[in-house]
């Protein structure tokens, strides 16, 4: 038995083609100005493109000077990449050229496809299929295009009207719109990109594809992401764990669209019907280690942050300011985002009281007062960040009469640029510092806002980050199991027709996963009953078992804390007769579980739902009204690796519960995430599983254990061969 | 007796010649460049001040072009207002100098004052004193000044860079600098002022009597505040509530930084553990109508959407947009947000349908798509704009390729001058959307964003403020009560030097109140409690009751569910053993208390705790682990009006309990409500209080009522004659 899995990785695509292209042919280029043929060639010749264009147009000799061709095949040498504008009908057949010619890589910029319904979606399954027999990497249709800003490149592959500026931010958005939209806010925060490009319909290349390629890129230190849906779960997580988490770590940041919660309900299972789709989102991303936002105004303050790669050590953070106000507004948003204010050595303390005016403050934040000039900045920076219990620095400065903001910005450049950690400004205000943000943001990369909440917030996510990359990946933990046993329970069960696995045959299948279950017998006469409870111990449980019978309790099929042989010959008479008076004189009964009655313990509800897009997803959270009412439960895509069952444990609200409150002894966490990492390896060998609760699990003291109370297990309708195929 | 209880209204300072003074001295202006003195005089040449200025320096002829004044007294006639920018030891003569020609209004510029501590927070006591025995007030020290744009007065009286354009947003600024960055950041996004004040050390004048001046400005329709501490919470909320729900209602937005628990630990009651003063404030602004809110930017979103003062007549929300991903972008804000999507009537469908392009889509939101141009905008907002299912509508334009947005920002703006119903646009991008989105702010009004998650949310904000205004304001209840017996009792309690009222005298003093209570009889012999017990019902629940007896438990002083007379017997003997045993034999018992077996219920918690600056602060929570591990909890100040019982109620995230979950019926939440009233008005009219909880309050099924288990209250320990005073 190996003790972990190995997950078999996803073939990696190479789309160098498209984004450093050596030739390009244009199909649809036009001479007509306002057209997206036309914008097309324009932005490659304008934004100054250095490999060579090929316009093709049956009808014109040249377009803005550079020699038409009438046809694909009139170029000769097949070109790297082909960019498609010609209306929706005809792209086919102009693809199927290019693969002719021997071109392995075409955008479609046209429209008129999925997003129009009907023919357009027939049309783009045929695109697809033109792609998959032919070898071809088609990115689109209907998107903006691409870019690369790489000076020896330098490609404009998009109909937008404007040119970003070289930079460090790579850029990857299913709306064509909103591209233009960040492009543009991007200009006025004069923040530059390296490469971007928008994906539109993805009917073959599509997020995750470019999400690699753009990581692969030396040029971008950050990723920023627009999706509305993500295709795979799974290989998104491989894909932005694998970038976040390498040799060569880089942030995504994600805004991810369209917070629904359909499919909720129609789940069968507790956890499924917990699961809302954006929840499921949210897991997929802090899984990934990625970040995702609310706005857009949040996604570009964190692609300031990061324009500036060097993380911070810890969360130890010095603020240094000329005005009270913003710096409470800083150590305000410092605690806030789980940051901790510096606490200075004492010759810091010293050389700050030396060199700062007495009316000013020495400790953190360091207010160096109003009429501060760039020299006084500069000591105050000297000081601070050579000081070892300082992580990072916030330096904020307001306009006032004597503030000599350029000066300012220089010393903190220079600052910057020596002190070996990172620093982030925030100029308050818009116009009068202008000149001092340009000068901070250009010259010298230091992160730059316009308000103190802003940066601290943005220093936090790095500062998160810092940890998520110098954290251990732990690999998946293979327990030692008998995973045949649970195929020939599940052969069995569908064999018979049963999909719903409840109680005895449910804890069966955790038993041949080393789950502590708790432990039952069943009898089919009274005398069995009592031997079982003899040997299970007083006080025990006696529950009904059959097939159909789904609602104990409503028929007497449930008796509790029965205490001795009496007790228990009685009920077992009096239990079916009382479930034959409720369901029929027929109902088929397999007789009564005899079970050991658990002592009181916390109750937690582990469970598995699977979704089409993510595979199964792993469910955890308190029993009772916490996850039911409160919704507080914690999710994550199966396999977890060994670390996140605890994180799992550890994000929901209701965790101080099991810490222990009140008095009470803690929980004994450890069985509980231990569960954790067994349902993952479960459900991960068996994808014949549809859903399943574990409900409740009750957790005893620190040190004495969990135990299963009760389980179900749904499996799915399709075929039993399935699982052969995957296992 | 009354049945409503009527505050004293707070007699309100008239500072309109601070705002509009006919001519103005400045104590201590001055011809060197760079320096506050000049500054000053500058800003008020230049800012064309219509008035007359005085400039006061013995040394100079002129500055400026303006005859200057060896000293105030030689100006003849008193000014409406005297400036003083002077060294700190200077300023208390001018003050003094200034009254005495007649001058009723100060403002102090110069530094030097409370906050360097020392010497200078002698100073600033003594200023006060100068102002109350004077009748002068005194704006300041240590402030940026004040700003009336008014065309008629035109006064810049700051020494900061910037004249901030005229508009309609009051400022009230408890930090020069940060006034400072905020009038640079509001020049960047095109917003103008109406007034606008830096108060500083507020050692006369303070934000309330600053807040209900510019409340009375007719050019101001917004109101920022950026506040570190409200000096008397009672006083804040009588005039926010006058401004945000009078006749002429105004919003208020507020930064209070500063956000820490201080004070908690102290606290002596469960209520008062509960209460970290962030949540004071946070109490006090709901119940004021103000809108707090974290960020500058969120301020400055809010001063946009509040430019225009037309109110939404509800939540449904129609969304116009040239792209899909900023139109799910904008849904799913609204959700987020509380507001609702506009369900269009049939004839707007229609209409749409026939307009629109068929690729676009006719539900809400309405994509225009990407080629729009202004002549489908209007077509789009003349439709949606005259359905009667809509009550406002934000307009998203991304910049592509053929998009006019300066027409389309004239298309906006006209729609806008005939619908009468609010209306936000968010062009996206900063630099290529430039242009309409000052022809949209400064000709036409109408609110604009460059993201849709910040327009919606802005939106949502303007429509709780609505629903806010047209909401009834209910009195404040007052119930018949037997006030004299309570203060006799906390008389007789105070004489024997006891402060902490624990069950029996707590529950006496609520039965006077009108509170149900548990029924319950001191016993001091086995016969009285065995008699006891009888007149009750059995089963009782016997408790021990003496001065110094706290921990009852640990000493065997508690008894539950004695369901006979022998039961009784044997407890009460046992009882005193125990309790004489665990404490010594001289320990002083009052006797056992015989009290009726509660059937359990909901348990909620009721408290107060007294807080400098707020007064008494009314508390409710869910009790168990609610209140205390997730400090689930909410506050109001003291009294409540008769709405804002149920309003508390509703804001705790545990009421989904008292509502009824998992097929449990709803509790009597009314019941609960009529509690809070009668607490409010119990620790009203009872100023002794310091603290007190009413823990458990059990709450029985809707229209089964609730019944006080136990109280406590913890008198304060200044002389009883106060409450005679105050009541």
């Amino acid at each position: 038995m190996p003790d972990t899995i190995v997950l078999s990785p996803t073939p990696v695509r190479d789309l160098s083609p498209f984004f450093s292209p050596r030739s390009i042919a244009v199909v649809g280029a036009s001479r007509k100005e306002g057209s997206v043929g036309h914008a097309l060639v324009r932005n490659l010749i304008y934004g100054g493109y250095t490999g060579v264009i090929y316009p093709i147009n049956p009808k014109a000799k040249g377009i803005q000077g550079i020699p038409c061709f009438p046809d694909l095949s009139a170029i000769g040498d097949p070109p790297d990449l082909v960019v498609v504008v010609v209306p929706a009908p005809f792209v086919e057949r102009v693809v199927l050229q290019a693969a002719d010619m021997g071109t392995r890589n075409v955008l479609v910029i046209s429209a008129g496809f999925k997003e129009i319904g009907g023919e357009g979606l027939e049309r783009e399954n045929r695109l697809r299929s033109i792609a998959r027999d032919n070898g071809v990497s088609i990115l689109g249709p209907n998107c903006l295009g691409l870019i690369n800003t790489d000076p020896t490149i330098s490609m404009n592959a998009t109909f937008g009207r404007d040119i970003p500026p070289h930079g460090t931010l790579g850029l990857i958005s299913q709306s064509g719109a909103l591209c233009a939209a960040l492009l543009d806010y991007a200009k006025g925060r004069g923040i530059g990109f390296s490469q971007f490009v928008s994906f539109g319909n993805k009917c073959d290349v599509d997020e995750v594809d470019l999400l690699r390629s753009i990581a692969a890129d030396p040029n971008t230190r950050a990723i920023m992401m627009y999706v509305e849906d993500v295709g795979s779960g799974p290989r998104f997580l491989e894909a932005a764990h694998e970038i976040t988490h390498g040799p060569n770590p880089k942030p995504i940041l994600v805004i991810k669209s369209g917070r629904t919660a359909e499919g909720a309900a129609a789940a069968a299972s507790h956890t499924g019907s917990l699961a809302g789709s954006d929840q499921l989102y949210d897991a997929l991303m802090t899984q990934a280690g990625a970040f995702r936002v609310e706005t857009v105004a949040q996604l570009f303050d964190l692609a300031e942050i990061f324009t500036d790669p060097l993380l911070p050590a810890g969360k130890k953070t010095a603020i240094i300011t000329n005005a009270g106000g913003p710096g409470i507004m800083a150590t305000d948003a410092c605690i806030r985002h789980g940051l901790e204010l510096a606490k200075f050595r004492d010759y810091t303390v010293k050389s700050l009281q030396f060199q700062m005016p007495t009316v000013g403050s020495i400790k953190n934040p360091v207010d160096v007062i109003g009429d501060a000039r760039h020299d006084r900045y500069r000591a105050a920076l000297d000081a601070v960040t050579a000081d070892d219990q300082v992580d990072q620095v916030l330096v904020i400065v307001t306009p006032q009469t004597m503030t000599d903001v350029t000066e300012i910005a220089h010393v903190i450049g220079e600052t910057k640029e020596f002190c070996n950690k990172p620093m982030a400004a925030c100029l308050m205000g818009l116009v009068d510092v202008s000149v001092g943000v340009d000068l901070l943001q250009k010259k010298y990369a230091v992160p730059t806002f316009a308000f103190p909440e802003n940066a601290m917030r943005s220093m936090a996510a790095k500062t998160r980050f810092g940890q998520w990359v110098r954290s251990t990946v732990r690999g998946y933990h293979a327990f030692d199991v008998d995973k045949q046993g649970v195929v020939d329970l599940f052969d069995r069960e569908l064999a018979a027709g049963r999909h719903n696995l409840i109680e005895l045959k449910a804890l069966e299948a955790l038993q041949h996963y080393g789950f502590p279950t708790v432990r039952y017998q069943l009898a089919t006469t009274a005398d069995e009953a009592v031997a079982a409870a003899a040997e299970l111990g007083y006080p025990v449980v006696m529950k009904i078992s059959g097939p159909k019978i789904l609602h104990k309790t409503d028929v007497g099929g449930v008796k509790l804390d029965l205490r001795d042989e009496a007790a228990v010959r009685t009920a077992y008479t009096t239990m079916l007769d009382s479930v034959r008076r409720g369901m029929g004189e027929d109902v088929e009964i397999w007789g009564v579980i005899i079970q050991q009655m658990l002592a009181p313990g916390k109750e937690v509800i582990l469970g598995v739902t699977r979704d089409e897009r993510f595979g199964p997803m792993l469910m955890c959270g308190l029993g009772g009204i916490y996850a039911e009412t409160f919704r507080d439960v914690s999710f994550r895509l199966a396999p977890i690796r060994e670390n996140v069952a605890r994180e799992m444990i550890q994000s929901l609200r209701s965790v101080k519960l099991l810490e222990g409150v009140r008095g009470e002894p803690p929980s004994d966490i450890d069985a509980v995430a231990e569960c954790l990492l067994r349902v993952s390896q479960f459900v991960t060998e068996h994808p014949r599983i549809a859903e399943m609760d574990i409900n409740p699990l009750l957790v005893y003291p620190r040190g004495k254990g969990a135990m299963v109370a009760d389980a179900r297990i749904i499996l799915r309708h399709e075929s039993a061969g399935q699982e052969q195929a995957h296992a």
